[in-house]
C-alpha cells in the first residue's frame, strides 16, 4: 500500500488546482486576457522550452539557478523550462515579428522554478503579463501602469498603492566606477533586501559621495516628497537629474491609486533599465504585480526596442481577489427521450449548465449548485425551482 | 553575430504561437472549456512537474519515452514533464476529490513530449479534454462521445466520422494465455500499425482460432455490419460477444455522426479498458479527437473507479477549424486630455479594443482592423468610420 499511496504525492510547492479554484482563475484570467485586448496588446504563447540560451538574460541573474535544465533528445543541446516569459515575448517582438513601429504583446501561461520563492510560494506561478515595444517616451510607461491598475481593478484589487523605483540611480551611482558590473548584482541584492549594513560593507571601498548615496537609498521611501530629498541627498548628475524627473512625472499621471517612491525596491533589475514599479494591497505583505522598463533586453536576440511591461501571478492573485465564480446549474434527469434531449442541448447553447444525472448516481456532489431541475410536465420538459 | 542569431533559434518541434494563431487558439479553448462546463464538467489544473511514478501509468507504455525527466533539487527525486493530462486527472479524482458520486472533470494545457509523433508534428502539444469517473454503464460513454462530437460541431468541424473499437476483443482473445501480458504490447502495436504481416508473426504460435481471430482484426474495419461479420469471425465467448453488444449499442445513440468500426483502431491501449473512439474530419489523415474508457487506471493511485474521457490537441485543431478571430478595433490619439480617457476606459468597458497611437508611431501595424476612429469634433470626442 506505501508504493501506491507514495504516487499521488505531490513534489513540494507543487499543487493541483481543484475546481472552486480553477473556476476562479480561468474567469480572472479571461478578464485579465479581455483588458489587455481592450488597450490592443495581442496575444502570443511562446513554448514552456526553449534552449538554454535563449532564456538566459542579463547578468549576474539568478534566473539560472531558478531555471530547470534538460538535454534535447533531438539536438543534444540544453534546454531549460522557462521561468519568467518576459525574455521570450521579447525574442518574439525582435524577431518574429521583427516590426518598425510600436508593437504591444501579452501572454498567459505557467513557468517553473527550481526552487519556491518563499517556504509557501508555488514552484509554478501562472505568469500573465503585457508589454509595449519600441516606444521610448514615458507615454508607453504611463500606459502600462494604467493598464496595470485597471487590470487590478477589474479583478476586485482597487485598494492598491504603486511604488515607483528607478534602475537609472543605482546605474548611474557606479557609472564612473572601472569595476561597475562586478558591483552591481550584489549592490542590488543587498538593495533589494534593504540591507543597509550589508550595503555599507559592499561600499566600503567606494568615493565617499557614492558611498553616502547607497546607504541613503534605502531611506528615501515615503510619499513623492521623497523625489525632493533624493535630489538634495545623492549626486546631482545629469543621469540622476532625469530618472528623478522621470519618477516625478509619472507619479502624477496615473489614476486611481495612492503612489509611493521606493529607491530601493529594486527586485527584477536583472534587466530593468528605467523606470520600475510595483503595486501592493493591503494585508499582502509581498508585490502583487511587477514591472519596468528594460530597453535592453533584445540586445540578446540581436535587436535592442526600447520595451516596458508588467506581470503578475494569477494563482498569488487568486487567493487574494474577492470575486466569486458563479455555480448555478440545472440537474436533469437521464432518459432516451428525444424531446428531453433537444430541451437540454437548447438550455446548454443558452450558457446554462445542466448536468445530467447518471442512473444510479441521482446524488451528485460537486462544486454546482443545482438552484434548478428538469421536470416533465404534461409531456413537456420544463425547468422549474428545486 | 552568428551567436546573437542563434539565441532566437527554437528547438526542432516547438514553435510559437504568433499573435493570429493565438488569438484563435485562446477562442477555441474558452469555447471548448464552456462546452464542457455547460455538461457539468469542473475544470481542474494539474501541475506540469510530478514525480515520475506517478506520471507513467500502464504497463509496456512508451510514455516512459515520451516523458522528459529532471531531477528535483528539493527531494533529489525524479521529476516528469507531463505528456499526457488523462492519468494526472485520475489521480485528483481517487485522492484529491475522492467523492463516491459521478465525478466530471475537464482540463486544458500544454503537455511535452522527446521526441514528436511525426516530422511536423509539435513536441507540445497543448491538450484539451474532458473525463467522467465513477459510472460504469454505457450512459457515461454516450455522454462523452456526445459531448466530443458537440464540441467539434461548435468549433466548426461538423462532419466528423465517429470511429469506435474496443479494447476488450483483444483483452479476451488473449485472457487464457498464461503470457497474455508479454504478448499484449507487441500485438497492440502491431494491430494499431494495421500491420498483418507481424501480426501473423506474433501470432505464429498461438491456438489456430486465436490466430485467426488476430488476423482478422484489420479487416473489421467498415460501416456498422462489421458488427455483425465480428460475430461471425471472432471466437463466440461471453467477453467477445459483450464488447460487441456495447459497439452496437453505442453505434446507434451517438447523434450528428457518420459511425464507423474498426476493431483494430488501438492507439491508447496502454490504459484503455473498454469502448473506446475516434473523431475523423475529411482531408486530414490523423484523428483529430480520441478517448475511451479506461476502469483501471486509478489502481496506480490506489482507487480503481469506472472512468471515460477523450482529448484533442488545440494547436492542431486550431489549423483545421474553420472560425476566423475578430480583429476590428478603434485608432485613438495619444493626449493629455481627461475626456479623451475616460472616452477610451468607456469604450473598452463596453467591449471595444481601442488603441492609442503613442507619439511618433501613428502608423502602427499589427493583427488589429482598424475600421473607425475616434476623433474631437466641437469638443466632443466620438468613433467615426475611419
Amino acid at each position: 500500500m506505501t508504493a501506491q499511496m507514495s504516487t499521488w504525492l505531490l513534489p513540494e510547492n507543487i499543487a493541483d488546482v481543484l475546481p472552486s479554484e480553477a473556476r476562479k482563475l480561468e474567469e480572472l484570467r479571461r478578464r485579465v486576457l479581455d483588458r489587455f485586448r481592450s488597450y490592443g496588446y495581442e496575444l502570443v504563447m511562446p513554448p514552456l522550452l526553449e534552449y538554454l540560451e535563449s532564456l538566459l538574460t542579463g547578468s549576474g541573474s539568478d534566473l539560472d539557478l531558478r531555471t530547470f535544465k534538460l538535454v534535447d533528445q533531438l539536438s543534444g543541446r540544453s534546454m531549460g523550462l522557462r521561468a519568467d516569459i518576459t525574455p521570450q515575448v521579447s525574442r518574439i517582438d525582435a524577431h518574429l515579428l521583427n516590426r518598425e513601429g510600436v508593437t504591444r504583446l501579452c501572454y498567459a501561461g505557467s513557468v517553473l522554478q527550481t526552487r519556491p520563492r518563499g517556504m509557501h510560494a508555488t514552484r509554478e506561478p501562472y505568469q500573465i503579463g503585457a508589454e509595449i515595444y519600441g516606444h521610448a517616451g514615458l507615454e508607453a510607461d504611463v500606459e502600462i501602469q494604467q493598464l496595470m491598475v485597471d487590470t487590478l481593478a477589474l479583478i476586485g484589487l482597487s485598494e492598491v498603492r504603486l511604488d515607483l523605483c528607478h534602475a537609472g540611480v543605482l546605474a548611474a551611482l557606479l557609472s564612473d566606477l572601472p569595476d561597475a558590473e562586478e558591483r552591481e548584482y550584489p549592490l542590488f541584492a543587498a538593495l533589494a533586501g534593504k540591507d543597509v549594513a550589508l550595503v555599507r560593507e559592499l561600499a566600503a571601498d567606494l568615493p565617499a559621495a557614492t558611498r553616502a548615496a547607497l546607504v541613503a537609498l534605502p531611506t528615501l521611501y515615503g510619499d513623492v516628497s521623497v523625489i525632493e530629498r533624493a535630489r538634495a541627498l545623492l549626486p546631482a548628475t545629469p543621469a540622476i537629474g532625469r530618472a528623478l524627473d522621470e519618477l516625478a512625472f509619472l507619479a502624477a499621471q496615473v489614476g486611481g491609486v495612492d503612489v509611493a517612491i521606493d529607491l530601493a525596491d529594486l527586485r527584477g533589475y536583472q534587466y530593468h533599465s528605467g523606470v520600475m514599479f510595483a503595486a501592493y494591497v493591503e494585508g499582502v505583505p509581498n508585490a502583487i504585480a511587477r514591472g519596468g522598463r528594460y530597453d535592453h533586453i533584445g540586445e540578446l536576440y540581436g535587436r535592442a526596442r526600447a520595451a516596458t511591461g508588467f506581470s503578475l501571478d494569477l494563482r498569488e492573485v487568486v487567493r487574494i481577489s474577492p470575486l466569486e465564480a458563479r455555480s448555478s446549474a440545472i440537474l436533469a434527469p437521464w432518459t432516451h427521450d428525444a424531446a428531453l434531449r433537444e430541451q437540454v442541448a437548447a438550455l446548454r447553447n443558452a450558457g446554462e449548465v445542466v448536468i445530467q444525472a447518471l442512473p444510479g448516481h441521482e446524488h451528485t456532489v460537486d462544486e454546482f449548485d443545482f438552484d434548478r431541475v428538469l421536470v416533465e410536465r404534461n409531456g413537456i420538459w420544463q425547468v422549474e425551482a428545486r
